[in-house]
């Protein structure tokens, strides 16, 4: 059974409640659910953390997937000891962005992260998880 | 009956035939009629073009359709046409590209077109154009 | 009989059909129908490519004119060899915008055509064309 | 009976006594004799000033108006307090500059004032004064 | 009884004890007490830490309050979590720098968070986190 | 009795007058009036100018009182003769903004006078004028 | 017997006939007529084109030729596109620019192409065909 | 006895572990056992944290050490947080990074710590912890 | 006889009475009186002025002189309008400076006027009018 | 019969010794010899220094010479005193690089000579020196 | 016997006898002496000079030493010959600076020379070549 | 007596003899013999060099000096061993450019020199070096 976690980063936990022109109105949790209902053979984890170190950590923890989702928000920018963490993690890690931040302000258009990822899903919402998922299950990308 | 419009730029007309360590060993035209199958439900259109101007031309063509699937390639990076082409358009529009642009030269790392996307889906092969056409096919994106 | 040609770039074959709120509701074939009897003495010609090359090609062909309007739409900013094409013509060129390019993003700013120009008008609608043709008229530009 | 304020900036005093290879032989004085009796029906207006602070004063004293003919010369690639003005002025402005500022040393490209105006008017020579006339007559700017 | 939460960066828990000649001699603690005496009207709640994303949690915490005071201290320059933080958070935020950051080095000028707060006191001293708890409670900010 | 004087730069005698979404819609002679009357034992004095060198004359000739606050306005950005006036006056000198410069264009985030002044007033309206006569007279600051 | 392609890029067409200062007075026809009769042993190609995408369909074409001397003109400092398939052709390619492009505006400065070329000859006149024919032919480059 | 602390940064718990052709293959456990013996004579402790702000508190903790070795690794780019700590402790830090960082990405090359630091050792490997606590011992540095 | 103008900008009619440590402790009106007897045989004149367009008309007035002295301050920096005025005098101007301005803050690195200029004499206190002087009596510069 | 002086820079004694899989395997002298042989009409002079200054001497030296090939290496990049010798002269100097510096590091794609010489012939190995060599015989370069 | 020279670059022969707050007071002759007691079974060579080239033949002499301590003053900075002679040695060097060069003007920040070098060391007093020397007969830098 | 040295740096041999439209067509040492014969109490020395290093050598033998007249020419743009040269020699030096540099091409602009030499005299020809003599005599630069 593979295995995949899915990272989330600052300010993700106010998904749903603040800001839902930009990041929708269902909570991630919610959303959370019905993903792992569509991939009832995939064991699916789910973590967020507002603390840049601790998503060091939990990308560390990961070493055992055979994947990682990962939402850095805020620390895609900035963040080279994130940027460090998926480059030394050694599995593949998609990059998720719910909105599309190569149409909003300049600073959020530079990932850190990129580089160092597989490949990446911009802007399309909630539904960017589903298809990292499916991304890293399947075999041509 | 949805119509998607797929639209590849300068170059992936070699697909399958040169670079395979970065861009694969598959041709697209494969790659297309296994695509089709997977979607019957779906009008799938494609067409290739190595003139920035015909691309603005098919992405006009496009205006009828639901959606389009669009990787410019080396215009990607400096056609402010085909930007305006697909702001004009009035369809969603979600990039694909096939290598990890954010990896390879700086030059590539800037997207023209993407502002005016929908989103992006970068770095995961050939698999992107089925996850970009799965995006414009679902509700939450 | 004097002779001037008009040259319009690319997307601008949907001027009056789309983004009205920026580029107004009127097409352009309409509008250089009522221009062409404004200037019952000047032989006006008027074409439009979506392609680089071609514009190169109309500019080359436009040698024999008193003067050229040209507005080269998204090719203003990224085109070398439509500039390289204004400075071989050999005829005064005047371009135009007939949005306020400057009031828009930063990528607009910047013309790499206008240095090879006479003279450029921006911002002041279809209306531009006029004043171009006006310019190249006058005896005191 | 319309309004227009034409408004000059620092040196354009000088106009057709220095520089006749850059900014031609003739007055400003005298070409706004010539602009006067073109436009019997416009009630134009004229003044110049070296003084910074001076055309923020001309631009807020334009108030009443039904538009403007800017060439701030120097101040235009250097001052906010102008483009305030402009901005703060509610009636529109179109900017004029007699040589192709674009084709000048690097400097001279930027207009600070432009993004705040209705458009502009480079490189017609005095020509252009008449053309901006022209345009906030004219209804289809 | 209005609310109003101070929120610290890192480093700032050291006020008093070291750099007294750019931060001061006096500790915060020892000026919060005195700031509560001159609000006995207003509910003032104080916390600092050293790391960015407890600065996040801080600040979703104050969802509830009327307003809050922010001294990110060295993540001001840095930190996109922050930043978005205070986007989120939907209550006004002034941001304080107890020096005079634009006067030191070049990194210290830009701050990543002043864009989504009301405003900025900078180089006031301790005098500015009272400015800011006034400015708060005032009607005409 | 203390001597403060307020100096208002270019187009702030409009206030109140124009642009109220971003200024407000109080003129700056109204609310100078209820200024004085909050400070009774303090000397008061105000002058604006829309021109740059008069704001240098004005900081000289605040050379004999307590303090200054100063908003240079449109000549923030732009003026190093106006900072070197700040810097030469020897008296504390506190720059206010009535909006957020720094959520504004980017133009408007750099502060040339900034590095001389005491400190910085941004974003908190009006308001900030007396935050600023308060810093001064403070002695904590 | 070797194959060699030649292949020019837009407003080369103009060769002899327009800004002869800069590029000489005599056509690329003639010249090239010259050039075979000196290599009776060489199969030399020629084909010119204005449209960037018709020069990345020679450069593909050229895939069985033994090299390629290509001179992109304008094309040279925008086009990825054209990169890219210099890129893809698998055949030792050679740049040649007429006039000494380093010594004409900073724009001309940068080859997006020369990084994936086996090498670029700049400067030399019509001359620089021959010697990148005769470096394809030489076995020691 | 001389006390110093040695801090390492994000990702170097994993030294040892991955990546070994930048970091080698000794854990850092491990080489500070060795160290230990080395310096009978000093007192050296070692702490790790993944978390900016961990650091932090781990440098101002160190203010009654006689010296710091810190080894900031990806926060070294990024982290003014840490390099104020750094300012603030009042005891030399000596910076050390394994790899020649120098060497590496371009965003690797910028130390915002290494300006507050006594100095630093780039590129020597482990060894440079030990040089680091020589040069913090020794009289002439 | 020859006539010789000395302008000043702005802040130096404070010469002598602040900052002493950058700009020297005698006015300059008292250094004038001492050139002037240096000089019998030349007629100097001498103005000062705070206003940006004011020293625009003192160069213009300077027409007639056979050269001219300036010394514009903090405008040196930022005024488009006081170097067109340099150019279009059309006597030569000697550019001084009484602090070594290469030596200070990075905006004052450069100057917008010395291109007009014949040349620049800068770091050597008074005694660079006096040298300026000089260079304009010259036949050899 | 005419002269020409091959001048070579910093490293290049080291030609055929040193790192062959960017420059070779072959010694310049012995590579000078073959040359010489196949120009027996010419005077081919050949020397070789370490010294940035040695080059300009060595530059000076040449003009009495027809034409000069200059390898500076190294000082390519940095040095505006050969560029200075290179402009003096008088000669018609073609510049030469052995490897594609346009495909290496940043800083080696700059060249401050380029602007002064005739042209540039990079990344065609020792066969370079041959071709200048040919260039500067021929007549129509 | 390990052999490892020492190469000074410019102006460090005046060490000890300039600039003492910065560089120390004792000259490098003394220190060297005392280096090699501290290494008797190391022959320790020293060179110093003041030209660049000189620098280029000292590090190519070095060749046959099993390292190199190296420190190039103003040339770390500027020289792309010395950095390349450093890539061509084909020995490790060890980079040293006395002063902290990150810590003093932004063009002392920038070492071209430090990514040829196995590492550098920075900051730390004449102490720097003593570690440099102890790294290179480390086995495990 | 007072002794001053006269250095001039590369291709100043050739004064007089190359590009005189630039540099005027007296010989340096005609002009210095006419220089020594003006101030006959002084001890003038001069020496020229077109090696960097030389011009630092050069440099440190007049510390014995009153004062140095530095012309670098190209190393003015590059040298950070010269600008430390200057820093380090202890005695003022008036750096001199014959041509207005600061209107020649933008490399030239800057100074490295400049910031640490007690001023600067440029674009006033040979006078310069005369007029810095004066600076270095006179008690009140």
């Amino acid at each position: 059974m593979k295995k995949i976690a899915i990272i989330n980063g600052p300010n993700l936990n106010l998904l749903g409640k603040r800001e839902p022109s930009i990041y929708g109105s269902r909570s991630f949790e919610d959303y959370f659910e019905e993903l792992k209902k569509q991939y009832p053979d995939v064991e699916l984890r789910y973590a967020q953390s507002n603390v840049e170190g601790e998503l060091v950590n939990l990308l560390q923890q990961a070493a055992d997937c055979d994947g990682v989702v990962l939402n850095a928000a805020g620390y895609t920018h900035t963040s080279v000891a994130v940027a460090d963490a998926v480059k030394a993690v050694g599995v593949p890690v998609v990059e998720v962005h719910i909105s599309n931040i190569l149409a909003r302000e300049e600073f959020r258009h530079r990932s850190l992260i990129a580089p160092y990822c597989k490949g990446s899903i911009i802007g399309l919402g909630l539904c960017g998880y589903r298809l990292a998922v499916e991304a890293l299950l399947s075999e041509d990308y």
